[in-house]
């Protein structure tokens, strides 16, 4: 039997399975060097547990990577996320200079990439990734709606 | 000779003063009690610093204070900003609940409360603060005029 290596979606849907398991909502995100595929930082939503408003999966993963490069900006490098990100982890994307996001599933209520002031489409903008919507959407979404329908 | 007690905005001019000695691009925070007027957390810009796109001035007062209070809200609490926030910095002090946010000098270019996304506008934005502009605004744009025309 041969197993298939995960893909950078699963490993950020894994991340995002272990939030729902410590009450976080469950978003996951993995950084990625887009030349090697190497993976750079993975984490999940922690704003519960670390008692911090910005920190999602997506500034986690940013902050954690750009701490290892040492520098502030991380270009050619690629995140999956499996939620649309918000419009500050958006905007953090964009300071960060990501080459490419990856996105699960959509979030028309609290997206800011083609939802609400849909970031990267601002003349403000200076780096816009090239971004990728709906990879890995089916989970990723699922994921959150049992996560919110148990809290309900 | 009375020396007046310095206000939160003369504060985070320090700070943004403090920042712009460092390197960085020269912005500071200062996050307040709304109740007891209490300084709960001061900071400057520290992107380069930390290699991290996310360390805004706001972003890191805001960090500071929700570890602090052992919770990631800060109802009740008042932001004083030398620059008008960027989007990533508005949503974060849209999802800490900051009560009152007072800023300084406008930013048309890379603003996100009164130019680019207006991210408090937004139908998705659940928690919008009191804002009040111009505080302090001529010190604050002098520093940032300083800093970005020594750096060309």
């Amino acid at each position: 039997m041969t197993q298939r290596t995960p893909s950078p979606m699963d490993l950020a849907l894994a991340e995002a399975e272990a939030a729902a398991a410590r009450g976080e909502v469950p978003v996951g995100a993995v950084l990625v060097d887009g030349a090697s595929g190497a993976i750079l930082a993975r984490a999940g939503n922690r704003t519960e547990a670390l008692d911090d408003p910005t920190a999602h999966a997506e500034m986690l993963a940013i902050r954690a990577a750009a701490r290892q490069a040492g520098a502030p900006r991380l270009a050619g490098c690629d995140l999956y996320v499996t939620l649309e990100p918000c419009p500050m982890c958006a905007q953090a994307i964009s300071f960060a200079r990501i080459r490419r996001l990856y996105y699960g599933a959509e979030d028309p209520k609290g997206g800011g990439v083609h939802h609400g002031p849909r970031i990267f489409d601002q003349p403000s903008c200076h780096h816009r990734p090239e971004v990728y919507d709906g990879i890995g959407a089916g989970p990723a979404a699922q994921l959150l709606q049992d996560f919110f329908r148990e809290r309900r």
